[in-house]
């Protein structure tokens, strides 16, 4: 079973199957279990693994790490936001379910994200650390404030500057939590975390320009969302900023500055490297 | 400084300010500090006292059950649910701002909740049954259940037990945890704590109770919302079953079963009787 395969297991038993309150379990899970790439959960069990952490202990802040993440996109989907139809090759939650019933199965995905790291059979210092850590990432300082920084720069040019500090917010935030929330849970040296942290912030960037390239240049059908729907949006990307090729490039820069992050972990940061090298490989 | 006064102050503190992600702190902050009773921080500071807390030990508990419960007020507004114009005497936050800032200040709101808990000057041990009271009150089988309930019950009677059922949920869980929050905070045994929650959870259904009857009795401008929305939306409440003169009965009824479980703790309960009496004696 590998961390993705593992990752699915936790969230089927941690989301509810309670029939008076349907249709929002079912939408719970449809956002969850849709067969998502899970590369949060795989860096919370890396960094975990890089940290001497056990894979058992790792379990519920990898689940936590998704059910955000999932909450997220639920929301970002919604016709007074991003307004989109297609997710993962599938009809949006409000497409499929109605509008109040993906604000409701967002909203309760992220307290469930809460009631799991709460539950997880860690030390409470751990849980303490992961509550803050995920709460910062997901939160106006986070993911929340750079939605709004990613509505506000619609049909409005962003400079260099003005994208980096969105997305950093919008997916760096998460992503750099995933990796912390797999550091704390093991041993390592306040100097030894600060790399983990640096590599996590660095790698989250690498992720969403890789994003922006695939929105340019990759079919629908093999995206699973619509292609050139940054565009469409006249959302600023670093492909409008700087060009295919160039973002391309930009996308590898940055996945090699995270990895020199790592350099002082040697062999223990294999895991951490595979998974940021799929970040800047991937098709889709 | 009543109690009040004391949980403004922390949420004030507390509340972004960044002008970067305008207008979000600015939608936070007009949703929490518009002026509520705050009912739920002052169960906290008061199950608190009874339990042998500092005031100091209990403001982030405080304001955190204020912070998810102003979250699902904006929520619960939304054109997508209750669609309601007015709140507290004032435009509701989606019509003050729009419907994206709204549904954002709600989850970050949210999110802001559990970093209070998690920077709580409080023993992890504290800091872990916080979250794990908050985010079981907020969740799928709290408040938005609740609320996933409420809107199904729209235009469809519910018999008695159904609508305890929903408000148990949707305005019941958030008052328990309040209070549970409270009392794990100081050193009850734990049949005392039992003692402790079963309040809570009776005085909760009072409060919707009494909610209703002040819907279906009381004028929109001492209100601060409509008068009858309930009845406009075609929701069961506890006066389109019972009548008016049966529910306000009930209402103190159910108080009455409240208080009952507060005897075995004498004058150490005071705090936590008078807010009780305010709940079913409240005039909006």
């Amino acid at each position: 079973m590998n961390d993705a395969e593992r990752v699915d297991a936790v969230l089927d038993g941690v989301l509810p199957r309670v029939p008076l309150i349907e249709p929002l379990p079912a939408a719970m899970r449809y956002a969850v279990l849709g067969g998502g790439k899970r590369i949060r959960p795989r860096l919370v069990y890396a960094a975990g693994r890089l940290a001497g952490a056990s894979l058992e202990s790792l379990d519920a802040a990898a689940a936590a790490v998704e059910l955000i993440h999932a909450y997220s996109l639920i929301h970002d989907d919604l016709p007074a936001m991003d307004d989109d139809d297609l997710r993962r090759g599938r009809p949006t939650v409000h497409r499929q379910f109605d509008e109040a019933t993906a604000i409701l199965a967002g909203d309760a995905l992220q307290a469930l994200a809460f009631e799991v790291v709460a539950d997880a059979e860690v030390d409470t210092t751990t849980v303490q650390a992961w509550v803050k850590l995920l709460a910062e990432a997901a939160g106006h300082g986070g993911m929340v404030g750079g939605q709004v920084l990613d509505l506000a720069g619609e049909n409005r040019a962003l400079d260099q500057g003005e994208l980096e500090a969105l997305h950093r917010r919008k997916t760096g935030a998460l992503i750099h939590a995933a990796v912390m929330m797999g550091g704390v849970a093991g041993h390592l040296a306040p100097d030894e975390l600060a790399r983990l942290g640096r590599f996590g912030a660095e790698i989250g960037l690498a992720f969403q320009i890789q994003d922006d390239f695939l929105d340019a240049t990759t079919a629908t059908e093999v995206l699973g969302k619509p292609q050139g729907s940054d565009a469409r949006q006249g959302k600023s990307t670093y492909v409008s900023l700087l060009g295919i090729e160039r973002a391309r490039a930009h996308a590898v820069a940055t996945y090699l500055a995270a990895c020199g992050h790592l350099s002082a972990f040697d062999d223990r940061a294999e895991g951490l490297l595979a998974i940021a090298r799929h970040i800047v490989e991937r098709k889709k």
